[in-house]
């Protein structure tokens, strides 16, 4: 809680939501070209511009900026499919998750953000809810389907999601095998054949 | 190839197998207790009584250690359940990943050797190899699906694995959400469903 505490209440537009852009901004910039172990505040602060004083008050040094970073990226509103069935959004849901972490250019920065955040508790924790923030938010294509009659009534839809995209994440970040677009997507169909049967349903429990 | 070339060769019951053999257990007692920050080839050298010469030769420092017992973990064979079902054998899988890292005194070596593998270049190939060996290995209760008729042929056993093991490794590893049992299970039955229904099986692609 005194993490959170320290965390600016950003005042959209105001000086704050700048400063805290610009820290953001360089802390992903910073830890994609070093990693986790060439990440520093003295870095961060010539990057953005904000003096050393601020970043260790505000931030509280280098797990506080990258936990901070996960929790900017959660917040970032992003666009969910609507294809009109469950198959379809999951396996936009999928390759999206694909397309992005394998992707040379898109890759690397969430990838290192990910991997640095493993490497302390504030990070691991800023981690947990930055998924679970994206699980929340993806429901809502399982949410749809409960609403057309696709899946039984009190189907867990972040349950869903994970099922559809932890084949994806387990082999990018556990395994490190090889990962292409007809695994990822196959990922999604065995999730919607699983929701459909009615295994994410928590009334079935 | 050169990392493996330096890994010594053991004949079973020889000196070289018995040096092995203190190593792999001193590495793990190491990265367990003191995690990859902590673990220096001197403190493997004073657990295991093999000198630190011998280490830097034959292993070529921590990072090799770590490769190295991730290979024997490997090369340990494991018993694989045999229930007559794939949902049983599935289930009984699942519930054994589950177990085995969240038990206080089984959990903490697996995870800090899987945790310290994903550290250097050395440690990702032995970690690459070994969850290819675990699901090949694994991969015997799909083919023994198959010959019972339940599985189409042509199915991908390794990928039925991946399937019913990936979410738990996803909430262990990757997002560090909460698990429990049912949910490790209901992950074993979702890729019970989707092998029935012939999503692994490689001809229908």
């Amino acid at each position: 809680m005194s993490e959170e505490a320290r965390t600016p209440t950003p005042r959209p537009g105001g000086r704050s939501t700048r400063v805290r852009e610009n820290v953001v901004a360089a802390t992903l910039a910073e830890v994609t070209e070093k990693g986790y172990d060439g990440l520093t505040v003295d870095a961060v602060a010539a990057r953005s511009g904000v003096h050393k004083a601020t970043l260790y008050r505000r931030w509280n040094g280098v797990d506080g900026l990258v936990a901070d970073a996960l929790t900017a990226s959660a917040d970032r509103p992003w666009p969910l499919p609507d294809t009109g069935d469950l198959a379809g959004d999951l396996r936009r849901i999928a390759h999206e998750v694909y397309a992005v972490f394998t992707d040379p250019e898109l890759g690397p920065t969430p990838t290192a953000l990910i991997t640095a955040a493993q490497r302390s508790d504030v990070g691991a924790t800023a981690l947990r809810a930055f998924f679970a923030a994206r699980h929340r938010q993806a429901a809502a294509v399982a949410e749809r389907a409960v609403e057309r009659g696709e899946l039984p009534a009190g189907t867990d839809g972040a349950e869903v999601i994970r099922a559809a995209t932890a084949p994806i994440y387990y082999r990018l970040f556990v395994t490190g095998e090889p990962l292409d677009a007809h695994t990822a997507e196959r990922a999604a169909d065995a999730a919607t054949l699983a929701a459909r049967a009615g295994l994410f349903a928590t009334e079935a429990d």
